[in-house]
């Protein structure tokens, strides 16, 4: 048994960690890798760059279609299994022992990004899959969404057959972190302010994503919106015909800043789809921001429901 | 014509942006890459991890034989042409000349690794080739021997042809280096601190190589020594039949950290050569490390060279 201290990398961020861990697992002999449809364009193009084909596996309600892993041939799998980005929904219990069952069957690996895992407003934290099978499970944090993405700083919890080689990639990567930032962070974390900061911004962010839903209710009540149990974010499903991305083109050259579905990696046929944050604005600044938003959209009734009601996607 | 500072991209540290150019010439259909004979393992290593085939080009006492590039075929050369690693030797005029050149007939591309080109002490400082041909010669920076190789921060200034190539690769790498540190360095460096720093770090390091210097002349008087014009360590041409890496682990396992020759990569025959830095010491602490060493090796005749007087090695 390797100690979990010894099983640990830390990264620049997420997303380094995740081409480390892929070309380790390319190195020795994966050649296809499943991502959740809808996920970051980056994620897949990082996996390419390292020589590994990456897969789409739907995302429905319930989280990433796990029944579909098999069929899909890959040897190994990157999901957000606490809170889907940018879907917002949770991974189903029965779906995440039937995950754990097929990575044992297949030898696979899954790369767990714990994303948001610490921004959940309405329900207790989900435990993390990582916890239920260290040889098989990435478990991948980071600093960017708690802190700040300036800081560069994640870690990851490797099974102890990745951690030599992903320490080695790493090595090559760019001789380790920066260490002042890591030293900082620990100390943070010492102190219990982390704790602490992380209790203060749950409930400042709550208050900001409750405000998000009332101004969506007001003034777009034909939409549905979604992923508000936990993030940074709301999904915003448009009633009827829209063109999102004209939207989203129009709503930019008036100042806000939003995303869409098509700016993910998708392979799948959703309904046109805004993504909000609100994280960084004023419950006022959300309000007059989201009524500006709405002029841009023609609107009839209403739908705010939690991730659990999700659709199945292009499954 | 593209500003300069258009050009730059920050990296943690120079090995990652060698990564990343190597990434970006392979993208662009290079194959072969030359380092220099002897260099550090990890560049190599790095050039391959890309998919580039690294070809060993020997150096000697006038720097890289610049007259063997066009018969080995590369696309490209990674060289420290101010104080050549390990060796300590300057590119010699004609050659930076012969250079250029040949970059320019072979459309190749030059990686210059300004490496120790702060901490030169007898001389005037050496120009950047990148100043003789900004379309052909990277040139990379890094704070790792001025301030700390800890605080992982270097950068490159690139011909118009790669920026947005590197870009790219850096961003697909790691998304950005950490800006804590970059927006500390700028302060630094417009309060003009670097300059008082390394105006007080040549001074007390050149009282260091002193040291070192005349130790070598007391305690190990038949050693040829190397490299002394600039740099934080010297080269130490044991005489006669030696065991380097004996000598080296033993030295080690009495507390002295060393390297040697053969710890570079090279298919060069070196005479047994030990590798010694002298900036973390004090002249006292150097003299008796020096002493303890000499006690190690037989020792005989003496002679203390400039790298001018480098004799050609596999070349």
């Amino acid at each position: 048994m390797v100690a979990s201290r010894d099983r640990i990398v830390v990264t620049n961020g997420y997303l380094q960690g995740l081409g480390l861990i892929c070309r380790a697992l390319a190195g020795r002999g994966a050649r296809r890798i499943a991502c959740e449809d809808p996920s970051s364009v980056e994620e897949g193009r990082i996996a390419a760059r390292a020589g590994l084909e990456a897969v789409r596996v739907p995302v429905d309600g319930r989280g990433l279609r796990v029944d579909l892993l098999a069929a899909a041939e890959v040897d190994a799998v990157i999901l957000t299994p606490a809170h889907q980005h940018p879907t917002g929904v949770v991974l189903a219990p029965d779906r995440r022992t039937a995950l754990i069952a097929w990575l044992r069957a297949a030898g696979a690996i899954a790369i767990e990004d714990d994303y948001d895992a610490e921004y959940r407003y309405d329900r207790p934290a989900v435990g993390a899959l990582q916890g239920l099978d260290q040889d098989h499970v990435v478990y991948a944090g980071t600093v960017s969404k708690v802190l700040a993405p300036a800081l560069r700083l994640g870690w990851m919890v490797l099974p102890p057959s990745l951690v030599d080689s992903v320490r080695e990639e790493k090595l090559l990567h760019d001789q380790g972190t920066a260490r002042i930032e890591q030293l900082a962070f620990a100390q943070f974390l010492l102190r219990g302010d982390l704790d602490r900061h992380l209790r203060r911004m749950r409930t400042r962010y709550r208050r900001r994503r409750d405000a998000m839903i009332a101004a969506l209710a007001e003034s777009l009540p034909a939409a549905t919106v979604r992923g508000i149990a936990a993030g940074l974010h709301v999904t915003v499903e448009l009633p009827g015909p829209a063109d999102e991305a004209a939207i989203a083109a129009e709503a930019r050259s008036r100042g806000i800043a939003l995303a869409t579905m098509g700016d993910y990696w998708t392979g799948g046929h959703y309904p046109p789809t805004l993504i909000l944050g609100y994280s960084q604005m004023t419950e006022a600044r959300l309000r007059s921001g989201v009524r500006e938003l709405a002029a841009l959209i023609p609107s009839t009734g209403g739908d705010i429901r939690e991730p659990a009601a999700w659709r199945p996607g292009a499954a």
